[in-house]
């Protein structure tokens, strides 16, 4: 047990040394790297780094409280299920830029005002792989959708009950999905 | 906008054909493969899969309702953040299995009951990795935790309102932890 006092967060550690790095793989899709690495023992090891662009992830949300939710295929797991739009930030795009490009694209949307959702790491035991999280408020229809080829997408206009009882049921299979509208809806976006 | 009842899930879309499948790397750490797969429209395109084992992910909590959070540093981003136990599921074990031995070797804890959360994917654009998560209550100490040899962890038992602040104030910075916990405190787990 820590002898911090609760509320306050200890000093950090002292990061491993990395002594080698491997590349394994690059594309312009994902790299994958093996790190040889001294623990603070002496002892060494290797540590695999998969490597991908940060992404975003944003909740549309329409004047009156309703949210904007797509039904989207994924090919890794072959299962279409309810997500929010997100994706990969493009080389020296910011991540506001690919939150309103991603909230076009997906769901055909244009927002008054995009809001910080506190951000995240989705797996980082594995990756720095980054994700910065909006909530886009005051939405209203683009011209449409339009997605990109690989992408099938249909977009709902929910009620927000609809959406948290969703979440409550453990409908929401997305974990860049699920962790943005819990956010929204904890209040964690700080209005300016 | 779909046209689809508000509430119900469109149909399922039509997975794609995977035509050929490249092996890139192996590993008992993870794997990579570069698939080659056909869109609806007839066009083909490459997707590369990153494949890890799945992984459990389960909130520490006392039965006065206190939380055990886990000062943990990561190697891939070079940080320490609050987390709460996660790690993979080893070949043959069950979920509550590694969640329960997760809670021993990292939180140093043994739990009255492992009740189940909403599980999620944590990207799953890139990896059909999926994560279970649980939240173990009526938690009491065993005989002290065991880190592995390359983890560094910090154990602090936090008042559950503690932890709502750090949430709401964004620093829970790894995905697994901030989704497992935001899902407690709404009340995602069903209690039998």
């Amino acid at each position: 047990m820590s002898a911090e006092p609760e509320g306050s967060s200890p000093e950090p550690f002292r990061p491993f040394e990395r002594l080698a790095s491997e590349r394994i793989y690059d594309s312009r899709w994902c790299g994958l790297r093996k790190d040889w690495i001294r623990l603070h023992d002496g002892h060494e090891q290797d540590y695999h780094v998969f490597e991908v662009d940060d992404a975003v992830v944003v909740v549309p949300v329409y004047e009156n409280g309703d949210i904007a939710l797509l039904w989207q295929y994924r090919y890794v797991h072959g299962k279409s299920h309810w997500e929010v739009p997100a994706g990969r930030i493009a080389p020296g795009e910011a991540p506001e830029a690919a939150a309103a490009r991603e909230l076009a694209e997906e769901a055909g949307c244009v927002a008054r005002e995009l809001v910080r959702l506190p951000g995240f790491y989705p797996i980082n035991g594995i990756s720095p792989h980054y994700a910065h999280a909006f909530v886009a408020l005051g939405c209203t229809p683009n011209d449409g959708a339009r997605p990109e080829r690989s992408e099938q997408i249909l977009v709902q206009r929910c009620a927000a009950h609809t959406v948290r009882e969703r979440l409550r049921r453990g409908e929401i299979a997305d974990g860049f999905t699920a962790l943005a509208l819990l956010y929204y809806f904890a209040g964690a976006h700080a209005r300016p």
